[in-house]
């Protein structure tokens, strides 16, 4: 319901959580895969004579492709095989969230390391923040620390077309922080680093091959190209888990095209605060929706994982 | 209403018609001039007596920005002079009108001959067609000119952020034109160029400086990277008027910044067929909104007007 409602839900039972993940209540991979870890250590409280052969199969099919969530039951199984009391289990999932949150907290601190040397307003797309990635996000989790160490980030939210994640969620997330923030255009972009108002450009991936080529939201490729031509440097800032070695190259990288209804329709809320879907653009006609797009490695300046910074073209530190 | 309702107003007394022009249920700078061609007319057809105290002042102040509106009054002031009859004013404005066709007919066959090598995959940005330029419209000119040839262009649509100009009348006029076409997002543009899916992109323009930088709604510039990258030629259509010789080049152009609204809230129609608007995103957040860019002169192939083609380094022809 973000940004129109944020609500908090609190999950009593194993199966609120299983169905929180599956209708995506909780969103963005780091962010399942903790829930997913509590929640099964509540299924031990409450139901451990289930545990092996309902819950962990249960929240394993909750989602199909996050491999965090994967990760985190095969945790939980493993920590229940040594029978624990359920405060050894709960300990086992905070654990693992912690890991989540610690892994973030170190790619951002690399991330505002590189941006030390005065490099202020921060130009991101998408939402790589903590509504999907616990408590600090991945791309976002710099611009948190600068703010924490009282440096005062600003940052340029492109809006990000067609499923607005970036006005309505990373606007919302660094609303909420305090952060000072301007939603535009994506297409605004490039003129405001023409305009010399962009000191470096932050994204998040979803996955990055071997070679470096980096497959983010729609859009990220050309932020790419306004980057090179004005000396803007770009960082993409991801977990390490996104590196896929089975990828040669972005042309490797299968693209999800979406449906023209992203484009056609427009969700918000009305003069009555209820929620609502309008047709916006031509009824009949088709689209073309590609929601990913591949950035060359060699149109980046660094990518940033929690282990540490690959710059282009120097050794790995 | 466009593109949800189409509607065709006949006006029956020269006020109807100025009313048309004030509430912008006529816009485009050719549009206006044509219709205040012949408004002018029949108030000299039926209330000559008020036609220089009255008329023309009231039409003259329809809209403040359009050059053509003035000219239209002008031309039709004159006319006015040598005491005519009814039908002689009417002619005269018709010849305006159709001055206006010739000479968007003419831009669009300077474009379709530079297209002439076989480049059918055209992309455009905005709103550039007919339902601003009378029957040809500029940018759109010579692609309904290559689908009579029975060439069988298609085009890709920028939708055009924020007001949407690509998805609700580039993409309805071409759609009312039988013309193949799909609707994208601004951000996709790019990446569609990268995987060569573009052989030529066609724009209108603003303002154009006598050094031939362009202003052109905001993304053209964003636009012109990616062409320059991919190899991908670049052409603007625009009547000679929009040139202007007072700016020197694109820094001297100024650039409109609209209102917040446009980013935060969305028109359309909802399921009952009503027209009505939503909040869409981050309330409390401010935004960013240049209406325009500015690319250089040096990333565009050709600018085309009605007088001719000017190849970038090329003499003029």
């Amino acid at each position: 319901m973000l940004p129109f409602r944020f609500e908090q839900v609190t999950s009593k039972n194993p199966e609120d959580v299983a169905l929180a993940i599956e209708t995506m209540q909780i969103r963005g991979a780091p962010s399942i895969g903790a829930a997913a870890a509590l929640g099964l250590a509540l299924a031990w409280s409450v139901d451990r004579r289930r545990f092996s052969d309902f819950w962990l199969p249960r929240f394993r099919s909750t989602r199909p492709t996050a491999v965090n969530l994967f990760h985190a039951c095969d945790e939980m199984e493993v920590c229940s095989k040594t029978e624990p009391d359920a405060a050894t289990m709960i300990e086992c999932a905070v654990n693992y969230a912690d890991a989540e949150v610690d892994a973030n907290r170190r790619m951002g601190g690399h991330m505002a390391e590189l941006l030390a040397v005065g490099e202020r307003r921060i130009l991101t797309h998408c939402n790589a923040g903590w509504l999907a990635a616990v408590d600090w996000g991945t791309a976002t989790s710099g611009i948190y620390q600068l703010a924490q160490a009282g440096e005062s980030p600003f940052v340029w939210v492109d809006e990000t077309r067609p499923r607005l994640q970036g006005s309505r969620l990373t606007a919302w997330e660094l609303y909420q922080a305090g952060i000072d923030c301007r939603i535009q255009a994506d297409s605004a972009a490039a003129w405001m680093m023409a305009k010399g108002e962009v000191d470096a450009i932050v994204v998040g991936a979803d996955r990055i091959a071997s070679n470096g080529d980096v497959a983010n939201k729609v859009g990220t490729y050309a932020l790419s190209l306004a980057a090179k031509e004005h000396g803007v440097p770009m960082y993409v800032v991801a977990p390490s888990s996104t590196f896929d070695i089975a990828c040669d190259s972005g042309l490797d990288i299968p693209i999800e095209t979406r449906c023209d209804e992203e484009l056609l329709s427009m969700s918000g809320v009305g003069s009555d605060g209820q929620l609502c879907q309008l047709s916006i653009a031509t009824s009949g006609v088709r689209c073309n929706n590609p929601a990913f797009d591949v950035t060359p490695y060699a149109n980046l300046t660094a990518i940033v994982s929690e282990q540490g910074i690959w710059n282009r073209g120097e050794p790995e530190k």
